[in-house]
């Protein structure tokens, strides 16, 4: 009956300091050997993993229920119970998702420069492991077998902190997972989950565990990342918003803006790459102002404009300030002409949050200048907001996409999990 | 009279955050220009600072004049009167320092990584500068030069918090590094000095400033170290302590050892990749032990030991629990005879301090297990510690050496004063 193996909710509030600290331990332990294990040691892990999360479909899937039957007498939202309910094929998702991490190249032991000294010294730069990653997510139980084998391949120890909804899923995934790194030889607490809904875990992650964290990941809504940002004591990997932009310059093309604001905006409106803004270039706006805003519309895209978009269109109503800077994630843009490139900027500085901003426009130079000076972590010319997803730049899988400027900016993938350190190799060199 | 347009420490408590968030606004903006200057007007500005801070001679040496007067009446060490102390030689080595920066290669706009995707589009990483460094220093005027110049060279604005007693001569050379910026067409504000000795404007920059202040780099002892990384709400590049040891493994060359040990030791005692502790492989100490210990005693070091390294010469003191994690910066030495190499490396990681630690072995896999193992910034194969430096590394110059595991790890170039973002370059390319 492995069901009775799972931890239950039973942790005392007295002791959670005491048993969040031993996590951290654990954690920290688990760490230094899982960055000395082999990519082939990792990849059997990974594989193993997923094997798992299959054979053990009949106890994920029944924890699954649990969980949704709590969330419907808790009254939570249709939306809510959509992103936690697991099935066959969802589980058949993410244990494929697994396998797919488990296929990356390893991240590890990458030489990112050496340096050749005149006295011979030789440097080299070599990719480590962070370390310890806090996860901290909500209902999507996916993201216990997404984010923990993201952490794993980089050979990283990972401590997952489920939503309640997702409580019970999350803790069968969680031990499938420590099952798999056994079978493999690598510690089970490389990946540990937090065993209690009690709040106050997720203060304990925040200020590091003692030192035992090196990162925080949130997983979730905007009121999860804004509490994470405030009160973290260790570095966050994490957006805030998404309030990103497409300026059609002058010299856009009106097919190629058509084609890629819709689908910026349209292409699935509750994305963070989605864009919620719209520049559009005075001196293009006699041309395609009108036909931009009626595209929009006619895709199903509710449209907010200052005075000259209304103008252009009456089915346009009114942006106001806070427009400028709200993330809709739904099915609405705001619309604004500008003088051009400069005044495009200058919004996007003021009223953005420095995800992704696109400008199309067939001048080489506009462009350029648009790049340099937009101070996003993506910035794209003539092509779609959209592609901000790790997947899309190549990186297999992402644990999210972040906005701070150290570290990792843009999308978080197994490479942006590891750090550095540096190797000096001599023949008994010593310093004049 | 120049003097007379210095900023005097007439800052109103009352009316210092409004001051400091002023500050830091104007870095905000500063920085925006900052990052879109050409490498060639970085380059003009650090060489017309470099020229204005000969010109300035005798404001700033009359300045440190008045400062090192108020640091004897208030009964400073004279040791730190003479970190604090400039003459003509020191003021031609600052400015010097500064040239020196200029002519490195402009860390902004490197192309980290290229990714060509199967739909065409171009993904390249790209450097570009962090933003807004504060640089909170103690008693040596000269870092305000040094610091001012890495952070314009990579493309930031930085805020900068002398200590008390060189407030006078900072505030000199930083009126000198302002015009120098304004001859170049830069902005002055670029480099700020923080007009008052109110430490409360320390706790203002640890809060970052309302998001104006994105990394912080404190210079000087470890009480301050301790402080900003204990306050600190934004990222901190530093070390506390440097704990570093040499291990001397079965198969070293006992000659090499000797040489390597010594300068690792006792070529600056006080510097932070001074070595702290040596650890004696057991199946070499019949050979190797006495000849090292009598080595470092015979250079004026200091040895306290083990029972076995007691044994081995009378003139070992005993060495107590305290003295495996204490970072001496003087002449004396923690020696302890190790099992062997796993035994060596439990013990660094459990008293080291992650900085940089060597070992000396002929043998290949002693020394790949060693570098591999120990988590440090920087590890070394048969080369002395105290190449722990920024300029060894070959990167011109440093602001300091980082061991926490972000961002900046090891020496603290330039080129770890920039971050990076993504462009993106397509032909009208949307997502599926």
């Amino acid at each position: 009956m492995p069901v009775l193996n799972l931890r239950s909710d039973s942790a005392d509030p007295d002791t959670l300091p005491e048993q969040m600290a031993a996590i951290g331990r654990r954690a920290r332990q688990a760490a230094r050997r899982m960055a000395l294990a082999s990519a082939q040691t990792k990849d059997i892990a990974l594989q193993g993993i997923a094997e798992r999360l299959r054979a053990d479909r009949d106890t994920v899937l029944r924890e699954n229920d649990r969980d949704v039957a709590a969330a419907r007498e808790a009254g939570q939202s249709e939306a809510l119970i959509d992103r936690l309910r697991l099935d066959d094929a969802r589980l058949a998702g993410i244990a494929a998702a697994v396998e797919k991490v488990g296929a990356l190249a390893d991240p590890v032991g990458r030489q990112l420069a050496a340096i050749e000294r005149p006295n011979g010294l030789l440097i080299e730069r070599v990719a480590v492991p962070l370390g310890v990653i806090g996860v901290i997510f909500e209902s999507r139980p996916n993201v216990t077998a997404d984010a923990g084998a993201l952490c794993l391949k980089a050979g990283n120890a990972a401590i997952l902190r489920a939503g309640s909804d997702s409580f019970r899923t999350s803790q069968a995934i969680a031990r499938a997972m420590g099952q798999g790194l056994e079978a493999a030889g690598l510690p089970a607490d490389a990946v540990q989950i937090v065993p209690t809904r009690d709040r106050a875990a997720v203060g304990m992650m925040l200020a590091g565990l003692d030192g035992c964290v090196d990162v925080i990941v949130p997983r979730g809504g905007r009121s999860l990342v804004e509490r994470v940002q405030a009160e973290a004591k260790v570095p966050v990997f994490a957006h805030l918003d998404g309030i990103n932009h497409v300026y059609v310059d002058r010299a856009a093309d009106l097919d190629m803006a058509r084609t890629v604001l819709l689908n910026s905006k349209m292409r699935r409106v509750s994305v963070c790459g989605a864009a919620e803004t719209l520049l559009i270039d005075r001196a293009c706006a006699d041309t395609h102002l009108k036909p931009l805003v009626a595209a929009l519309i006619e895709a199903g895209c509710a449209v907010r404009g200052d005075a000259a978009t209304r103008a252009a269109d009456p089915r346009v109503t009114e942006a106001t300030e806070a427009d400028w800077s709200t993330e809709y994630l739904d099915a609405v843009i705001a619309v604004r002409v500008v003088a051009g490139l400069d005044e495009a900027i200058a919004h996007i500085e003021s009223y953005g949050s420095h995800h992704t901003d696109a400008i199309i426009t067939e001048d080489e130079e506009a462009a350029r200048r648009f790049l340099a000076e937009v101070d996003s972590a993506i910035v794209a010319h003539n092509a779609s907001t959209q592609f901000a997803d790790g997947g899309e730049f190549g990186f297999g899988a992402e644990i999210g996409i972040a906005t701070g400027r150290m570290h990792a900016r843009g999308p978080v993938g197994v490479e942006q999990l590891t750090t550095f350190k540096y190797r000096v190799h001599g023949r008994g060199q010593t310093r004049p």
